[in-house]
């Protein structure tokens, strides 16, 4: 059962949600099945074809809040505490036209923006039954409340970041010699899934030369004696948050001088980078504090993606940690900090944990060793 | 591992996409991760926040077909066979804009559709980058191809009939007074593995009052003898291709005679809409056929659902069994037929199974018994 979060922090939600809107000039939010959903409301929804979409209007618009969905799927929502968020609920049974729903709720809005997420069907069937107003996105307003996590929301990742390091401890039952990736990744799945999780949502085992294709998945390759491992895990655990932590291990034998030598690099630049961060620092900074380290050692074309990405209900969300974004980090946000070295044809290492900004620093949710473990 | 599909068949679908697109005035379909694409590439692609889009020119348009893929994912790629379809890859890295990459490509087309799942905030990173040009949507291009299921296909379809009809098989095992339907869902999902799918999709245990409700997924209710069940299972084959078949149940005793009567109301029109399916009739047709004898049972009021929906590479796609759906029907269209009645507070049943159109008639691809077994 999906564990409930608690009404009054839902009705602040769609509160705040609708005054964020009011200041990006948006008169209804429209948000279809999925993390935003699941954010406003307390469920997801099923993203079936049919639609299913929370018609929430900006703070001072006339149009109520309610929820379009199928007739049939209504009864799913009976948990939900959506009468006494205000939230009308408004079904529709298949013959009907649900995007004439929407405009009729939505009552002459000019600027509406929908979830990031929302299908193009579903755009494109608001856009003709409400062809004069402005479709955005609704991203630039949820992301405002989502990117900072109240203190349940970081007692979730807090509980998500201490499941995965659980299995991280577990490595050396996996990971052995003459073992393929993908019989290492299925029993690191199932024990994600033992450890708490309710599924693996991404089990990377790069070993050797597949170490160096950061977003390598698994593969029919033999681990071997001397590989080196990156091994990048997590998964939602029932409330939807998720953990995401990566540690690299050398199978059998100490590897070569270079490579602890590049290892070390690595290391060093994953620490300074989580040292840098406390409120105020920008996003930017951070990803130059891991940067400057591997650049220095004459590494920096080996450093090929972005620092870190925040985390919630969805794996990769605001705020993302990378040059350009001139964002402060504020107290309560929580991302990853993730430098990485590819050496391509050859092996690859990653560094990552999950910190949430605290006063006058950061917390880290994972806490296993970072050096360079030999299974 | 994804079997692979041959690299000729995925030739003819992308030559035959563009011949369609170009039928409906289209001149670039744009496909982001999901079963639009991999039913044209082979795989599906990763369906993070960066973009990757096939761009698929009309016939007769001069743009080359190309797919923008993150440089980070590209290795991901290996396996497909990109060259040989005259695929060209176009890799982007973080900090340049992928939209506009998209819009080079495009070289001024007047008209594009995007896939239907197309999530919001590349349908407006595209328009925004093309502002000029027409953004429709490309499931009435894809549909055309994908709703006719070439023989490789409708082998998966019928292989992953056998695997969910042997978990059915085996429902004795899981379904006993005592055990809540969350009990005997996590064991019928294990089945579902363990029977060749990659994972269960959907699995809805309804019992005794929660059968009246068609979505009801599962909940901590105790089965108890006499319960009237209904279980709706389904999932992928690591082909991608689904199964989904629905019988009811009824635990330790033969029910009651009405109830009774109104199953053999059901069973009859469930064989009179599969005796139906035939080259020629309509999708509208097929649905009357279920409905007609529940309604002449003066239960009409009871089947508050279509009659079925296509299913292949998505667990509900084209065609529709629907009323209004004048679309006849075709050799190779596969799709379920799943009348079911709902008693509100009371009990429900349905009987589901996926049919294949054949040259006179449909192969039905689940064969288990449709009576109401007593387990």
């Amino acid at each position: 059962m999906t564990p409930a979060v608690p009404t009054a922090l839902l009705a602040d939600r769609l509160r705040r949600a609708g005054e964020v809107a009011a200041g990006h000039d948006v008169d209804l939010v429209l948000v279809t099945p999925g993390t935003d959903l699941r954010y406003l409301v307390g469920a997801g929804g099923e993203s079936h074809e049919r639609l299913t979409c929370l018609v929430l209007p900006a703070a001072g618009h006339r149009a109520p809040a309610a929820l379009v969905v199928p007739r049939l799927e209504a009864p799913g929502l009976a948990g939900l505490p959506l009468e006494e968020l205000g939230v009308e609920i408004i079904t529709w049974t298949d013959g009907e036209d649900p995007y004439l729903l929407v405009s009729d709720l939505a009552g002459g809005p000019q600027r509406m923006a929908v979830a990031d997420a929302m299908p193009a069907a579903h755009v494109f069937g608001i856009r003709d039954a409400l062809p004069d107003v402005a479709q955005t996105l609704a991203g630039p307003v949820l992301r405002e409340l989502r990117m900072r996590k109240d203190d349940a929301e970081i007692a979730e990742l807090r509980a998500a970041g201490a499941a995965i390091d659980r299995v991280h401890a577990r490595m050396g039952e996996f990971l052995r010699p003459g073992r393929t990736e993908e019989d290492a990744a299925a029993d690191i799945a199932a024990a994600i899934v033992a450890e708490g999780h309710t599924g693996a949502a991404f089990v990377i085992v790069g070993s050797g030369p597949n170490g160096a294709s950061p977003h390598h998945d698994v593969s029919g390759r033999v681990i071997e004696r001397g590989d080196v491992v990156v091994i990048d895990i997590g998964g939602p655990l029932p409330s939807g948050y998720h953990s995401d932590c990566t540690r690299t291990y050398a199978v059998g034998v100490q590897p070569s001088a270079s490579v602890r030598e590049a290892y070390a690099v690595l290391q060093d630049a994953q620490e300074r980078a989580v040292a840098a961060v406390r409120p105020g620092i920008t996003a930017e900074q951070i990803d130059a504090a891991a940067r400057g380290p591997i650049a220095a050692a004459g590494l920096g074309e080996r450093f090929i993606h972005r620092t870190g990405h925040g985390i919630g209900l969805d794996v990769h969300e605001e705020p993302y940690i990378v040059g350009g974004n001139s964002r402060p980090v504020e107290r309560g946000m929580a991302f990853s900090v993730e430098p990485g070295l590819y050496l391509h044809g050859e092996w690859g290492a990653r560094i990552e944990d999950i910190v949430v900004v605290t006063e006058d620093g950061c917390e880290r949710l994972n806490t296993r060793t970072r050096d360079l473990v030999v299974l």
